[in-house]
């Protein structure tokens, strides 16, 4: 099994998929400009918070070996320009600043050489790249101890390929299961309003060749009432100190549903996305994003166009709902303030998680 | 508060809103032949089974007055192959068969004229779309007693004037509570994959001046986490005799997560809708629709167009999540096969209720 490579770095260039031209073409993009891979956050033609940063960490690399040949004065002042360029990609996106913030360090020592410089950089970038990848197998691999030989799963969203520098987190234990010989049904979610399964989490498994079938969100209830699901897996966007977790909208309705018909609900995530500083779920601000999301799809006009529009982005999933929380240092099986601090404060101080961020 | 007239007869033609142009555009269009019928019927410009049965009626009538020159002989068999035709129109839709059912009955009489004939299709035809306007008033009525006078409510797919002859089932409840001087807030799903939630209830509510906010199906359930449901109403395609309902789907995951949070949930359905045939839901069949439906929007590809799709057109709610069955003779109170069986046999035999349809 081959998972979708959505992002590399080769011959000092970056290779992304273009996502925005999914599911109708797959096409391979060359940046080789700083300009180039800030247009490609923008234009989310790269998305998904770990594949951003790990994008612009080679934003900054390029923008490095672009400027290789400038004095070492000029350098540092070009690069910084770069840095802080690509931080208007995407204003809303905390792993962007968190690479960026890993560079602001370098360019601020007083390295000997333009060439050092470079070095550093190029460590730097190919090490956040490499972090996630490493995060996403030992997700996989932790994940995939609680999925059955023969399983079917329902996902929501994009947790895979497409979002990750890696295999992703929640698609990350599919892929690993397969990988081990396990015989895995998917059902994915599309995911209104901006069907990213369908889109993407369709695209991917199927590139992979898992099989995957596509379900409209307002499906999964029956599914569960009419066959046997083994697990409901999805990611996370920020996990509070007691579990409650925070994911795209229609999580929550998931593990409901799933909850009545006792079905293991899962949240799959690094253990960067937690966020111990909020007591609960209900200090998680939720981003309302624009009602031209319901309003059409694409250039079709779905809506009247004055009809007022409840759009939140994401919704929490309060953790007495979550069988277990399944990140790169093992599982946390039905999280409470306890359970999550306990484990966050004896894997906190691990030398590997402290190694990029804290 | 003034609903869409979404259907009527004027002028010895039948007016329809030509909902393929919905929200886009309020056009209505003459329709004057048998054709013109069948065509709007198949193309889906009238939709809805109460208002495709009503359309069909029409469409016979107007069949009978465009050949009133005929004679007799003539004029029965050139009626009896337009009664076939209109059969071919929509092959699933029940109404449509039981309706033209009543014009087979008349054109097997022998009527010493023409005329009579003519009359007889014309008091048939005006009756099937008199009965269906009756039993949403008295739909109406009969919800609304059971909503507060300060409400919030949701509502799935299209129940409205839209659907039937006139104002509705489940909105029938909303129009006749704001009549009523109530001051009703609805949140209304989008009703993947077809959107009849955002094309077309959010169109008529907001054409009749009611407070009307869209969402995506799967923002339900945040929704009664985080703010104050007071009901749940939606339609009914077919009702077994334990109350168990089968609907469109995504009526049952708003069922279970209406349990989850406290909230009342009402099925409303005229009690042509039962099929007390069928001990319960499970006894159903749902049928399944094109792949396409879930691949694309209009013109759109959203999905890898080869995806393997399941696309379930209903679901079935079992009888012990709803609060209720909003009828046009009262309201069957957590309806199981004793109560529904008493109040369907009382009811049955009413002449009101045996006018046109068993």
């Amino acid at each position: 099994m081959e998972y979708l490579r959505a992002i590399h770095w080769e011959n000092e260039s970056l290779i992304i998929v273009d996502q925005t031209r999914l599911p109708e073409s797959l096409s391979y993009i060359k940046l080789n400009t700083v300009e180039k891979i800030w247009e490609a956050v923008k234009k989310l033609k790269v998305r998904g918070a770990p594949a951003i940063g790990i994008a612009a960490g080679y934003g900054v690399l390029v923008a490095a070996m672009n400027n290789r040949r400038k004095s070492k004065d000029d350098f540092v002042t070009e690069v910084k320009k770069s840095v802080e360029y690509l931080r208007t990609s995407r204003p809303t996106a905390v792993n962007l600043f968190k690479v960026l913030e890993l560079f602001d360090g370098i360019l601020e020592e007083d390295l000997p050489s333009v060439e050092q410089y470079i070095d550093e950089i190029e460590k730097t970038a190919l090490a956040v790249h490499h972090d996630d990848i490493e995060r996403c197998v030992r997700i996989g691999k932790e994940g995939s101890e609680i999925i059955p030989q023969s399983a079917t799963i329902i996902t929501h969203c994009n947790t895979g390929a497409l979002a990750t520098g890696g295999m992703g987190t929640a698609l990350g234990v599919i892929y690993t299961a397969v990988n081990e010989g396990k015989k895995i049904r998917v059902f994915a979610d599309e995911t209104r309003p901006l069907l990213q399964g369908s889109r993407l989490t369709a695209y991917e498994l199927q590139y992979a060749g898992i099989d995957v079938t596509l379900i409209a969100d307002n499906m999964a209830a029956s599914l569960m009432r009419n066959r046997k699901i083994d697990a409901v897996l999805v990611g996370a966007d920020r996990i509070a100190a007691n579990g409650d977790t925070a994911n795209k909208i229609g999580t929550y309705g998931l593990a409901v549903m799933a909850e009545k018909h006792g079905v293991p609900f899962y949240v799959v995530a690094p253990l960067t996305t937690f966020d111990v500083e909020l007591g609960s779920g209900r200090e998680i601000p939720i981003e309302e994003r624009a009602k031209d999301e319901l309003l059409r799809t694409g250039e079709c006009v779905t809506a009247p166009p004055d009809v007022k529009v409840f759009n939140p982005a994401f919704d929490v999933t309060p953790h007495e709902l979550i069988s277990g929380i399944i990140t790169d240092y093992g599982i946390i099986y039905k999280p409470d303030t306890d359970k999550v601090k306990q484990f966050y404060e004896k894997f906190y101080n691990e030398p590997k998680y402290k190694e990029l961020f804290k």
